[in-house]
């Protein structure tokens, strides 16, 4: 039995029962070594809670596990960690396809990888999250966290969309754009990039906007110290014309005068990972740096 | 009288009734010169034929006039260029804002620049124009036409879209992404140069496919000879999470199976400069490219 | 005995030892099928011709020869085809290593698809070179010849040079930067790549500007119809601090005042691929179009 | 007379005799002010001390005065700040031409600005520097600093070099290219910039990395947290093919086996800025952000 990890939470990918073997057999892995083991409700209702273990709501989990076992792709580890970041509870997060940047226990390694993390055998590291606020004539509307990026952007009309950027208060300038994305670290390695963004390492503790499709030739990403207050406001003449989005889930639209308002989040995810876990080795597998095109 | 400009049609900027008084100016300037003024019915429509000028359909305008002014900005001439591409007459834009990349006439010489014209003294430009089919199961459905460029992206979901290229009947690759930008020359210096694309020489006959923040590294934008056939198969699960746009106008969302096939329409835009026009002296203007930022 | 190719001619890689073997067994190859083997002078002095074929200069083979076999890299075809640019002999390229842009047949294919090309089963394609002239106090001092690029930039000293650029005799810009890359479609695909530019497919008729590093932002790769002349005059204060290259060879240090002119020459190069070649399908393979790095 | 700055040095731009009148101008009117000034030796070579005031070397400003002045542009800064970064007094930049990202004051308000900063009105910033050391054979070589940046680039031959880049000891990637940047965040909007790096704000704790003209196509800009230790070790086959900057001086060729080894200097540079001053008002007028090309 592991000392530290009395209640072990397993998530499966959300809506799917691709996963119901993997957390069926996880489930055992771990009442086999003596873990109390709860099942995330949403995933218990797919399948895969055969055994009858307790069914959690990720209220639950977050209040009472120890550890948290995710058992899908990226996407998956994005959903489990905007949902318990503001409890201290620490992720795995284990692939079922190729691996991804925050699953990097693979699924043919899982039983001898989690098993070593039970053991203590493992790093431990702490990555930002995002918040963003709404704010519509002066009322604060929603609030929302985002591991990877806050993304504002054109809805399907087609037309650029057009904002004010500040930080930290002062006015910076003013966009017509595609959009913006507000990336953490970790997100700078997933959308940002595609949108021509730099890569942050999780150690910089930075927050980076990538403009989209700017119609002026001289905007260039920007990265800022995590503890700067970023503001947008959208202008145009449109009531709804522009739409957030919180690591790729929808969250709201937007239009003329609203503000979004990003900073990073008092909470935080707390990653483990295996022991010969390299953040730089996972980069070189998923951006291919080892293979060269010949361009010559 | 101009022996060569019988008839002179003339367009305002689309649904808008700041043009009225330059309709008005620019149609009294013509009759004084003898000629046979038309007004657009749309134009005429929001003002500026107190004079009573004939009222013409795009249609007739097409069939009859010798020559087009297009009073508005290049959003203006886009439209125009596309209804009236079957057409043979020459258009002529005169930019009632800052200058335009298609609307190289100020406003405050334009009756100096205009009647220049008409005595003969310009420069005859040709323009292509791409045409896009949409074909669904096995169905062609309708065809679009675009001055500037046709655009697949994503819809307001946020997700990345998925489709296959092909040119030529050949496959290329496979991409994820926001989207595909497939612009003429004309169109290299609008929406696809803010997406990083090159800027194409209205004299390079050749059409250039820009991807819109692909989800891999490799890849770049691709010019091809004009006479290519461009094909894009909008993969994925969802219905209708696609949509095309023709310069900028919306013509129709797309989804799963429905292919694109993009290729240079037989009709093309006649422009007519003014004697001193320079194609790079507009990109000069635009792309401020006198104005040299220090960077050291 | 093929009817078409009395005489062929082999050439290996520039200044090394490793072809001597495959240039000796293609010679075989050729000799036992009734053809006429020449080998290159600088490729005989390397070995490879224990069999006594007749030894040729590079001028007699473009003067007589009927088809021109390389056995080498990318870097060997481009010394081959500026040095046989004049003449109207094809060449095939075989590649020793990994495959290239211009050497599509593979080493261990190199007897099937060299004896289907002798057999006439093959895909014959044409490819621009570009002529830069070097213009001193108004003397045309010397002029050479690329099928990639020529290369004007910065010398060792580290300091951005700064030039004036013309396009058929109209001033387009001064620019500040470490240098131009002006290339032809081949060239597209090699340096140019690496500095951002554009990928223009051989069957468009274009050159491509592309800058580096340059100091100011607005700046971007510059897509020309193939019969432009452009023209880079070197400003600055130094006598000569900056270089040529025209395929990645040096050919001369130019400073201020100098003129390069660059236009298509009015030679090229005939290349004969096998059959089943594509283009798309080298740039597939070379740019890893297949490998689709997972950023999400 | 101010009490915190006793001893003003004057320092004038690099071997020019442009800032002599300047240079006598700021020195009488501090020593108006009753303060103690000293003129650099160089500056004082060129003129500009016809009054007698003392002339110090720059080891003795660093050593004894309490604020230096230097008249000049971001070159004669970047100088200042590495030669006296190992001292603890402040630079106050006066941009003798255009605004510089460091040179904030103009020589237009230098006396009011100057006095101000005097009277105790400023903002004080601390900006970093980095240190290379050059390792060859195991044995540490030299060691030089940088404000803005660290470059490795290919020599004059044009070709690629190759390195391999570790950061804290552990291997990255190898990577064939013409270089790479390694910035501090002052260094972020000079080359870095035009090579396509990201803005990083002065306030982020970072360090940015940014190739040059990679081989390949999958790399990117990369920021780490500043306490990184950067290695760069030189491959290919040549002796001294490449070169090594520091703030664009030559500092030392480089060749096969030769190590860099980069870092966050334990000094620092204090600049002094204008009460009004802001990072991103500099950037706004340097980058042109407000000047918006018109794309459409």
């Amino acid at each position: 039995m592991s000392e530290e990890f009395r209640i072990v939470a397993v998530i499966g990918k959300y809506r799917s029962t691709d996963v119901s073997g993997s957390v069926a057999a996880m489930a055992a892995f771990l009442r086999d070594r003596g873990i109390e083991v709860w099942i995330e409700a949403g995933t218990a209702q797919l399948g895969g809670n055969e055994a009858g273990h307790r069914v959690a709501s990720i209220e639950e989990i977050g209040e009472y596990a120890d550890l948290v076992i995710v058992l899908g792709g990226d996407g998956s580890m994005l959903t489990a960690a905007r949902a318990l970041g503001m409890h201290q509870l620490p992720l795995v997060g284990v692939n079922q396809g190729r691996l991804g940047f925050l699953t990097d226990v693979s699924h043919a390694e899982m039983f001898d990888r989690v098993g070593e993390i039970l053991d203590g055998r493992y790093l431990r590291e702490r990555r930002s999250l995002l918040e963003v606020e709404l704010w519509r004539e002066g009322l604060h509307l929603r609030t929302a966290m985002a591991l990877n990026d806050i993304v504002l952007s054109r809805g399907e009309i087609g037309r650029m969309i057009e904002f004010e950027l500040s930080v930290d208060g002062e006015y910076i300038y003013t966009q017509r754009s595609d959009g913006m994305i507000i990336a953490t670290p970790t997100g700078s390695t997933a959308y940002a990039l595609s949108a021509n963004g730099p890569i942050l390492h999780p150690r910089l503790a930075g927050i980076v906007l990538v403009p989209l499709c700017p119609h002026a030739l001289t905007y260039r990403p920007l990265a800022l110290a995590q503890d700067s207050v970023v503001e947008l406001k959208v202008l145009g003449d449109r009531a709804r014309d522009a739409v957030v989005h919180c690591d790729g889930q929808t969250i709201v639209e937007v239009g003329r005068g609203d503000v979004l308002r990003i900073l990073r989040s008092d909470h935080g995810v707390t990653l483990l990972h295996p022991e010969g876990y390299s953040y730089f080795n996972v980069l070189r597998e998923k951006l291919h740096w080892s293979a060269v095109p010949d361009l010559s």
